[in-house]
């Protein structure tokens, strides 16, 4: 077992800073919570840097600075005044209200926004180079920098305004039954959007999503309680289809702005398939995507025609018994259009593979237990890739140089601990290193990539002086397999006496695509865990296998059986509990959301004399009721895994339910759809069991604004009843 | 303050029941609950008896009877088995499974049921009469025993079987817009179905209601959990005209059996008016019905000519500043054509009146400062008509005879007690008194009607004997106006001990068209209050102005500002609770559903300081979101009268929310809608107060089954946590 305290000298004035003193200020949940009226005063402080080609510029809400990247100074490039006062957009309807980016490294323009129009100023001449109006009601917009044409989205239809601002609508028959030019497939497939131009800015590959077919969960709205027009609820259904059940069909056009024709990529037959990962080849005729079938099982990466839509070749094929999940698209090397590097687990951690436009493997760029986590640009002029990874610690996050020719990989953040996150310059020469360690608010160094130097451009003052901080630790425990690492973080109860015993409370999320512990400040503590501690808690919180970040088989070890091997991990931490005599087993709480309030009622019926007390927010109850993306991927169909899904629902379990267990949703959350915890409740009052239940109406899966506010109130006080 | 304890003696018998008893056994929820599984068995037993002509029959399930009336003797008259046998009724499909009634005094003619068929069968011969199927998908059926036909509603449409077993399609048309031959205006107006026969069964009169332009509140299915066929939940949206939006359209119709035609009243444009109280004048060629407006303050009795539809006149008309309110359909004397009795609160009570066809007032019938409660029927020969009334004594029912020519009223009832329901015999010589008394469980008495003489004919055992019974009081104290007596009970706690201090919890409804203080056994004490008594809670139940049977007067103290009287009774109560040593001021509970749930919550919100823990069931909010008829009749529109609205918002309230408040509803409320409570946690969770809250899905207004055992137990675990 290892603890992740890295400095004794450290750990020591944590433990004198944990102590009672006079004076010391104590957390409210406005302060700790992020929709909390203090809670912005809390964080970090940080400062917002981009780049203009190469040059660093510090941005302010009035001002923009350039920085000298070694030594920090700064130098008022512009100011928003005075920009607008040269522009001649004096009047407040065209005034500049806040700026965007330096869109080109060769030209003095910085992208703007008045409450009306997007514009771009030539900040030296303050000659405004090019303006556009911006549809408000647009649902989704995508600019090109290249020939400043806009697409966009606004009624379920797709339109393109062009460099000169002539808008063409390019689709007529949109509607809710069929989406264009929007995310598909759940978001799930790292689809974030439906709109992707070519390099040229000339071409949009979009998606059309057919959905008349799918059901629809029957959501409702509550109206406004100041909306004087609506009086009675109104319904708000949901395209969802849920897993086994019919899913909808995508179709990827392109369309030529020039001449307003639109092909189809002619994938054929799209039932029961997914495509995803759309991107373009260098010289913007040819679109690429993953292939995907519904097992997600297998996947392709197939080349198309973007002037005819016909299809040209397959690249690249991979199937894996579980699933394969193509989450990011291929990315051609600046310096050779023929090369483009390809991400897979093939070899059971995510990594870097360059390819030819003839689907040959060039060479595997990385290689290793650890996994690549983004790619964040390239030094063209060395033929080197920059990436973040945890290569040197599965829970850090670090950045690397990787020479594509020799493979040669180099650390080059600053500190080479905690989280680091990059924004690379122009040329990939330069690259902002914001970061986080367990005892750093927020450091930002500036890096030159080529030379590994490192520059401190920044250090956030501790937002928390002079209030009572509980110690955070970190530690590994073995998995219920005896042999794998499964990290910890805990959170020590405000004026820690180890001679008494504290009610704990485990916090868990434990599903994939996501961790909990992590290298960051306090171990990446969520602030209530730092809210509970002050008020005599000792918080406990463990990434199980089936999280991310540790490589396929990690992952893939809860396939077909969510939350079995997850709930084994987490009792292998209540065991390491009981190994401390300051943890109250006796008062041992339960918490998660989403995915963590699946666990969190599958620990309080399945250990129901383990867990005295948990909240469970927007839980799944049963997998058959979620939807077939994500649900398919890790459970398949209920048709051909009825053992799996029959063995994780929550529905012949809520008869085994004892403690207090509080179950809370929002009324409108579409992606956990409320029929989970209904049918729950319907279990538990024929089974003669009793849960607590709470709805937020309006809300979705989660609470937003000073709402997350009320609902940790509610958390907080349920434990407080029941287990304090 | 006059309490109700009629007998020094009973009162000690009761106190000693009380007191700790070795052996005494212990009430479950399951003996308690209306929903559980020992409940029957807990109930008074009774005995079914029903009349034939003149000749009283108790009826079992296998068996008839004759019972002499004056000395109870009972001989078979005939048993299933034998009647089936000699009938020819022998396979399972054809048989009798069960006895209706004795529809002719002149014809041995028992009406009964196979699974399928419905039968007339002569018990005598055992020969069948007549026969037809029934439908068992019927939304509603009418059966008339002079021409046998049988009037249907399926589909939303309207279908006659003749007495010769044709069936004919009325309307074609019916859909969940254009509803026929159902109950409309929400059953408010003594409405309870929409098919009403002539008295010779040859012309229907029905109802036809177009809800088209109603808005729909959208409820949701969620699917039963065995249900494999429905995976998603589904709408189920409900017509729910609110306060002040736009109501549907009502209109009646007659068919003319025979020829099939039918013809619609020509009442006239039926926007915002209420059609309701239909009946026939004994040739069955006139229509008669209640035309209110949607004021509900002006109420007509107008007569149609039911042969073309066309209105004949105006015989009655009715208007007060605040509402008038028709509940009873008018009622012809059987020995004179021309008259009829009209009930009307016109005095300040719930009256009698003797009305000729021509609209002439003949006499009041009966008079004084209470109320007739029901019409059981009319001795004919001799000319009087059979009521119940609280004539004796508010929070009675007692039967009396009432001789139509001189007004003279005598109390014909077993005991002049207690609560009496009755059964009339053909001739209404003879009447079967069924009644309660506060120490009676049940006692069925014959009553001669015109002797005055009673012959008791069954007397139920106490079947709570060998249980730890509490002790059940009643009296009365004054309302907040310092002049009305209210009546309240109390239960006191098992093993009541006057030294001690007792958590108390006040049950309250309030609401119009209800009470709940009566002099049935136990003073009618809902099981419930003697389940919490058994846990060492005080039970306090106070029926405030604004509840029924008292006069016009106390129960319009509530209009257009519904809850503020009533809560100054009830803080009347309160009042009266702290004169009483044993009870603990500091522990106030408050219980209460439907328009209970929203004197609940009105009572925690504005004295958050006397009430420390609530539970709300099914609760209004806001009236604006409660159904036009009912809503509008007490509380005129959100438009008319916005400062009643405003005043008994308890949206407003939510800030004042300082106690534990669970509110508890079924997520398939029709008549509360869920928008109510879904509004109030918005609105508490803007204010930053917190009420608890659970749902029943797929329960509507009241849980019903065995869910209301699990209701019960959350009710009781809630004040266990909070107020013992």
């Amino acid at each position: 077992m290892k603890t992740m305290k890295r400095k004794g000298l450290l750990l020591l004035l944590m433990a004198l800073a944990a102590m009672p003193m006079v004076g010391q200020k104590q957390f409210t949940l406005e302060d700790l919570n992020f929709g909390g009226t203090n809670y912005r005063k809390m964080l970090p402080k940080s400062r917002l840097l981009t780049w203009w080609g190469d040059q660093l510029i510090r941005m302010g809400g009035d001002t923009c600075w350039t920085v000298n990247p070694t030594n920090g100074k700064e130098k008022v490039l512009f100011t928003r005044d005075k920009l607008n006062k040269r522009a001649g957009l004096l009047a407040d309807s065209v005034a500049i209200t806040r700026f965007e980016s330096f869109p080109y490294a060769d030209k003095p323009f910085v992208k703007a926004w008045s409450g009306k129009e997007c514009m771009l100023v030539n900040f030296k001449t303050g000659k405004v180079e090019w303006h556009q109006p911006v549809d408000m009601d647009a649902q989704a917009a995508e600019w090109h920098k290249t020939s400043h044409a806009t697409a966009f989205v606004k009624d379920d239809n797709l339109f393109v305004t062009d460099g000169s601002g002539n808008t063409r609508q390019v689709t007529h028959d949109g509607s809710r039954d069929l989406v264009y030019g929007q995310s598909v497939h759940r978001n799930e497939f790292g689809i974030e959007g439906g709109l992707f131009w070519n390099p040229q800015g000339t071409r949009l590959a979009f998606y059309r999503m057919d959905q008349s077919m799918v059901t629809d969960y029957p959501l409702i709205t509550v109206p406004e309680l100041n909306d004087s027009a609506q009086v009675i609820a109104t319904p708000a259904p949901e395209k969802y289809p849920m897993a086994g059940q019919t899913s909808h069909l995508v179709t990827v056009g392109v369309l030529d702005v020039a001449t307003g024709d639109t092909v189809y990529l002619q994938a054929g037959d799209p039932t029961d398939r997914y495509f995803s990962n759309i991107s373009w080849n260098p010289s913007g005729d040819v679109v690429y995507m993953m292939e995907g079938n519904r097992d997600q099982n297998v996947v392709d990466l197939v080349a198309y025609d973007a002037v005819t839509g016909s299809r040209m070749r397959t690249l690249y094929h991979e199937a894996h018994p579980k699933y394969v999940e193509p989450q990011h698209p291929i990315t051609f090397l600046p310096w050779d259009k023929e090369k483009f590097i390809l991400w897979s687990e093939k070899d059971g951690y995510n990594h870097l593979y360059l390819y030819d436009t003839a689907g040959r493997l060039v060479k595997q760029l990385t290689s290793g237990n650890w996994v690549v986590m983004d790619m964040l640009g390239f030094d063209t002029e060395q033929q080197a890739v920059i990436i973040s990874a945890n290569a040197d610690n599965p829970i850090q996050q670090n950045l690397y140089r990787v020479d594509v020719s020799t493979g040669k990989m180099t650390r080059i953040d600053e500190g080479g601990r905690g989280w680091h996150n990059g924004n690379l310059s122009a040329s990939g020469s330069y690259l902002i290193d914001y970061y986080q360690e367990p005892d750093v608010p927020r450091n930002i160094a500036i890096v030159d990539t080529r030379k590994n130097l490192q520059y401190r451009y920044f250090t956030a003052p501790d937002p928390w002086q002079g209030y009572d901080v509980p110690e955070y630790r970190c530690g590994t425990i073995k998995a219920a397999d005896d042999n794998t690492d499964l990290y910890y973080r805990m959170v020590m109860p405000v004026n820690f006496d180890p001679s008494k015993k504290y009610p704990t409370v485990v916090y868990v999320y434990g599903g994939p695509h996501a961790h909990n512990v992590d290298a960051r400040w306090h171990w990446s503590s969520r602030s209530w865990e730092t809210y509970m501690a002050q008020r005599g808690y000792l918080l406990f919180i463990l990434d199980n296998r089936g999280s991310e970040n540790r490589g396929r088989d990690f992952e893939q070890a809860t396939f077909r059986q969510l939350g079995q091997v997850e709930m084994q991990d987490q009792m292998r931490g209540v065991d390491f509990l009981r190994t401390l005599n300051y943890v109250d087993t006796a008062r041992l709480g339960v918490h998660g959301w989403s995915f963590g309030g699946f666990m969190t009622i599958s620990l309080m019926t399945n250990y129901p004399d383990v867990f005295k007390v948990g909240v469970a927010g927007g839980p799944v109850i049963d997998w058959k009721w979620y939807e077939v993306m994500y649900g398919e991927r890790y459970m398949d169909t209920p048709q051909t895994n009825p053992e799996g899904y029959a063995q994780t629902s929550l529905i012949h379990k809520a008869k085994d339910l004892k403690g207090r267990l509080q179950i809370i949703i929002g009324l409108n959350d579409p992606t956990v759809v409320p029929q989970h915890a209904y049918s729950f409740l319907k279990a538990c009052i024929a089974a003669g069991t009793q849960p607590d239940f709470y709805v937020y109406p309006g809300q979705g899966h989660n609470m937003m604004g000073h709402q997350s506010v009320h609902l940790h109130e509610r958390i907080t006080r349920y434990f407080d009843d029941y287990l304090k």
